[in-house]
Formats: C-alpha cells, structure tokens, sequence
C-alpha cells in the first residue's frame, strides 16, 4: 500500500494482479461486500487481470485509522485469491 | 460519453450515477458480464454512488469501431438502471 495524494487528499491505494478479469472482478465484489458490510466505501478499480483499491476518509477529506484497518482487511481477502 | 486522452492513450469515457453502493456494484457486475461475453475489457470504477466506465482497445492503443459499440451497450445496461 501506498499513500498517494490526489487532488490534495490523501488516499491509501494498492494495485493486485489477478490471472483474468472474472478474477479481478470476484475480488472486487468481495471487497464490495466488505465495504458495505462496515458501511465504509473505497474506490475500486477493475480492469483484465488487476484491482486497484482505494481508502479514504470522506469526513475528514483523508486518511483515518479505519481506512488503514480497512486495507489490512482487503489484503485478507486477496490472501484467499493466491 | 467523452474522448479522454490519458497517457497518449484515447478512451472512451462515461462516469454514471447510482444511489448507493450496491447499485453501484451491481451495474459494475452487468458491464463485466457484458465484458466477458463479448471478450473485450473496459476499466470500471466503482465507488459510492458512481461508476466510471472506460472502453479502448489495447491492440491498437485507441479507439476502434467496437469500443463505440460496447459504450452503446453499456448505455443500454445503464437505462435498465434508471
């Protein structure tokens, strides 16, 4: 993970490598439904073979220890694609 | 739909609205479906309430014929949406 400025907001963002696109778009829905499940959305994005996830604190226009806990979460569930 | 030109790239580019997330994710899911029918691959990004969708054809590094196509189709996705 990397924190990456954007439009002076602070974003944290991972980009992971998947074999095909069904793949890349399964992960997305997973980290979908984690995302809805703690009512906290990132920006996903879904492309053949690779996912980029993006956390970020809307409220505070940056990064909150939630979105660090968040990430932690989505490398859980890329753990269970490799 | 707009002509983006990124990284001397041209897309074909559409940013959609929704009214949460879910939605969002859900018409995510029909342009992929749309995407692995059809054998050719858009970025989307999908985030609270929005979904960016961008066609281009990777061979060519451009714009052909069908991106314009897939654009129409995923209109046609949008419009069951709305």
């Amino acid at each position: 993970w990397i924190i990456m400025k954007r439009e002076d907001l602070q974003r944290l963002e991972r980009v992971y490598s998947f074999k095909d696109f069904v793949t890349a778009l399964d992960f997305t829905n997973k980290v979908g439904a984690l995302a809805e499940k703690e009512g906290h959305h990132p920006a996903i994005l879904t492309e053949w073979g690779k996912v980029g996830v993006a956390w970020w604190t809307h409220a505070i226009s940056g990064l909150h220890r939630n979105d660090f806990i968040m990430a932690a979460r989505t490398e859980e569930i890329y753990k269970t694609f490799v």
